[in-house]
């Protein structure tokens, strides 16, 4: 129960968060555009140091941005809370679809716009509010907390796992709150417990020398055929993915996978008319399809590459041809692994010729259901929010969570929304979620803090 | 037999013939740019009435360019031949490309290039030629001739169909030379009995209202998985086409047939490493690889578009995806009847969704290989050029030759060569060819004037 005092002093501090944010969304901390790192790591310094965090800026490969490593501790023997963020936002083009500019915070019928705002800049700031209100109303913190601030997670974390080998002891915490995390269209917040793993690539083929003239299309193979019949043996209309022990490792749902299950709520007619479908795919429903989503891992096309793409007609036939795809992993799938396996179907199946280009990813990450502080967080965001959170499984993005789950569990809990916008134009977080996010934060550092686990 | 007298002359008119197709190749009649029409009609309705020929210039529907229609009648119970020609060229784009540029005619190493050379402004002036030296040498045409010259082949024949619909009898002749005819790369001049047919189009499909984040791919349908499962079910890798039925017209060879085959060359060794290539389709040789391609269908991919297509990668479930297919159809297949069988064929397998976008195309044509006149064209094409003719059953492009012959034969006999580029930069043919041309049609000329048939 979070105390009153607490309770005012971060209604209080809100005007002061609400300032904060709005300097830290007008940095263009663009990582893809390597734009914005020092002035990031100057405001943060800053901003960690205001809220009594002890901080260190940790270089990391050169040319990439510096990890911020921040921490407070209360007491060797108390629990330990670490924070994962990161600086960098996505690029904010097309601007022209922006109602005011990306990096010039505004607020709007409740809601602060601007790049970054629910993915992740706002998530930080009540996380900081949360700490800074426990000092400012007298308080001891209840936990030790420690921040891990990177600052190029949208594109890819480059430099994290060599820090996360390098710094392991320093970064040790009984829990990790993930960087961002989402309510549902009600209003009811979400408790994801991991992430789905991903492996971009290409599929490529090239024939002959030249592009020819189709009449030789009899005779000559097509690149595009080879990659239709490749992509047909890999996977066919019932969905099922063909290669060869690729859902070997896949989790079988136990009882506890199925009481989350249904606890999940998922409004399908507002889902498809707002997409514009029929229905989802195999005519899927209900428990179904909540499990497909959170437990079963997904082969996509990307992109269509090759031959003649203008207005009208060109009898060509291409000399290459690619598909850019993506696999979606689930626990305890491993890209390496999935990548051989693909690698070994295509030389089975006839498509030697294959190449699979500039394969990257991540591993999935999760957080066993069971795990000791599910609970905690879950009941601190059900009492602040006055909705019961949602358990989910897994949050279908990818990130770099597999690195922190080996070690500490993880939690997505943030002030997102569905209309939140990330990664698009008008990105935004409600005002209201924005001071509740920090009480639910200092909830789940009061209960861990009183925790007798 | 060729007169010495007439083929004195023809040599005496070369550069006659040489000076006038410079004039024509300056002209860019480039229909698909809506050029030269009027140039090319001023240009070709005076060196045909130079040539001693009565000329109609035959307006077409508004917008089209004119079918020019000339003749000379010597004898209404005379043999008639029937040239077909176009006095339109594909556009010459890339320029830079050309070593001179396409619409000044040049000559380098015995050929003369430019736009048209060899596709098919260099054949018509050989037929000019031929025509004129009879008339220059004194002697009396030996058959009846007409010329039909459209201006829109490049773009599809348009107006073509209705042309020959009205004017049919005004055209009824023996037989028809085509446009344009071929030597291979030893010199052996080939004579082409018909056209394969043609059918393009897009195969469409749409899921979603918008793009969306790929983590939905698990549960929402992926318009590009759509299009390669379709594909499939059109071909799989053992090239055959699965569409119901579409094998139903296509002639099984006869004896003639498999002789016309026998006596076809193919350098595969060659073309294969011109290719870039080490085997034709399904491994095919010899003969099995000839008479794959002269007389099978065949169903090519010229173009895939959907998706992302820039660099690396970008998790996106594109809302729409198409694939631009061509058919090329044999003797006795028909566009329209293959048109519904892919539709039937399509909601059959269950792709209801996919559309079949802008269908547009010719049926195949074909001259019997046991038509009277195949042998004297062949011999007259022997004796000029001194390798033994090599009949093709077919052409493997496509052109509107079916509107001929329900009518009459039709030949394909002409000054190209295997480098002639026709359709690309540096289009040319070989100057010695051009004058062989010329005493090749006086020979066919000549031997049907004398026929007996």
């Amino acid at each position: 129960m979070l105390p009153k005092k607490l309770s005012a002093q971060i209604n209080k501090n809100h005007p002061w968060a609400v300032n904060t944010l709005k300097k830290y969304l007008s940095i263009p901390s663009v990582s893809a555009q390597k734009r914005g790192t020092r002035e990031s790591v100057r405001f943060l310094t800053g901003i960690l140091r205001q809220c009594g965090l002890k901080v260190r800026v940790i270089k990391t490969k050169s040319g990439h941005p510096p990890v911020i490593y921040a921490e407070k501790t209360v007491n060797p023997r108390a629990k330990t809370i670490l924070f994962y963020n990161h600086y960098d936002v996505q690029p904010a083009e097309p601007l022209e679809l922006w109602t005011t500019p990306p990096f010039k915070a505004a607020i709007r019928n409740g809601k602060i716009f601007g790049r970054g705002a629910s993915d992740n800049k706002g998530n930080l700031i009540t996380r900081l509010n949360a700490i800074k209100s426990f000092h400012d109303a007298g308080l001891e913190l209840p936990v030790n907390v420690k921040f891990v601030l990177e600052g190029e997670e949208e594109v890819g974390s480059r430099s994290l796992p060599l820090f996360m080998k390098k710094y392991r002891k320093m970064i040790a915490a009984d829990m990790c709150i993930w960087e961002l995390g989402f309510h549902d269209e009600n209003g009811r917040p979400k408790l994801s417990l991991g992430c789905k793993g991903i492996i971009h690539t290409e599929l490529t083929t090239r024939t002959t020398r030249t592009d020819l003239h189709s009449s030789l299309g009899i005779i000559v193979p097509n690149p595009a055929w080879r990659l239709a019949w490749a992509l047909n043996s890999l996977k066919g209309a019932d969905e099922r993915i063909r290669i060869k022990g690729f859902y070997q490792h896949v989790r079988r749902l136990d009882r506890l996978d199925r009481k989350v299950v249904r606890q999940i709520s998922f409004d399908e007619k507002k889902k498809l008319k707002e997409l514009g479908l029929k229905k989802f795919v195999l005519g899927l429903k209900g428990k179904a399809l909540i499990q497909r989503f959170y437990y079963q891992p997904a082969l996509n096309i990307n992109g269509l590459i090759g031959g003649y793409q203008g207005k009208g007609n060109k009898t060509v036939l291409p000399k290459e041809a690619a598909i850019k795809i993506d696999f979606r992993l689930v626990p305890n799938q491993n890209p390496t692994d999935i990548l051989k396996k693909l690698r070994r179907h295509l030389d089975r199946e006839g498509f030697k010729d294959i190449g699979i280009k500039d394969a990257t990813g991540y591993p999935p990450a999760r957080t066993p259901l069971n795990n000791q502080y599910v609970k905690l967080v879950a009941e601190a965001q059900t009492k602040i929010y006055g909705k019961r959170a949602m358990i989910e499984p897994l949050f279908a993005a990818s990130g770099p969570m597999y690195l922190f789950t080996p070690l500490m569990p993880c939690f997505c809990e943030g002030v997102g929304h569905p209309a939140s916008n990330i990664h698009a134009p008008d990105e935004n977080i409600y005002l209201k979620d924005f001071l509740l996010g920090a009480k639910c934060i200092a909830e789940i550092m009061n209960k861990l803090g009183g925790s007798k686990i």
